[in-house]
């Protein structure tokens, strides 16, 4: 069985974790866990992060409603990273876009390449 | 024009930048730069990353052929994360995979789901 414990966590005790549409490729955001966060992920199926500034669980979309639904945890090569696939409800971002990146160096210059949905 | 000193670095200089293959929107990796690896991937085209390890400049597939070309780098609302959009050629990991991320947590354990290319 899969243990959280065996990832390579920072001096935090953190790893960033990718939030990508399962659907559609997207990449929604990136955000942090730590390992009872990996272990709620996979046992509840809501991912969970950890908020570095609230120094808090943080279940994406529970007050937001923007839930988002583990469909399949991935590790990478040195298991210090992670790529979550996830069923997004509304917008990843909290300014209302479906992902955090939503800004384009494009001729030199930081360009808006996505409105807000919501 | 972007200046990326206006990026927000962790106590170390650097933030995560996860690369993205621009046509199958495939999750290839995450590595890290500092403001002067964001402005040489800029400059070249070449993604350059900051390897931790080595405490060098990285520029990816430097010695492997590997290289991956930038085809856009997008910044997140915090401005604490990058999404580069890039050409890989070959593989991505250092293991001959094309992604990082070939490990799946399914049914409680890990799977490899992604072969060595080259």
């Amino acid at each position: 069985m899969f243990d959280p414990a065996t990832l390579r966590f920072d001096a935090a005790g953190l790893l960033p974790a990718i939030a990508q549409d399962a659907e559609s490729g997207e990449v929604l955001m990136l955000a942090w866990m730590n390992a009872e966060s990996v272990a709620r992920t996979l046992e509840t199926g809501r991912v969970t992060y950890w908020s570095r500034s609230r120094r808090a669980f943080w279940v994406k979309g529970e007050t937001s409603g923007h839930v988002q639904e583990l469909v399949e945890m991935r590790l990478d090569c040195d298991r210090d990273c992670l790529l979550v696939l996830v069923r997004q409800t509304g917008p990843a971002c909290h300014t209302g876009r479906r992902s955090c990146f939503y800004t384009a160096i494009r001729d030199g210059a930081e360009t808006e390449i996505m409105a807000p949905i919501a």
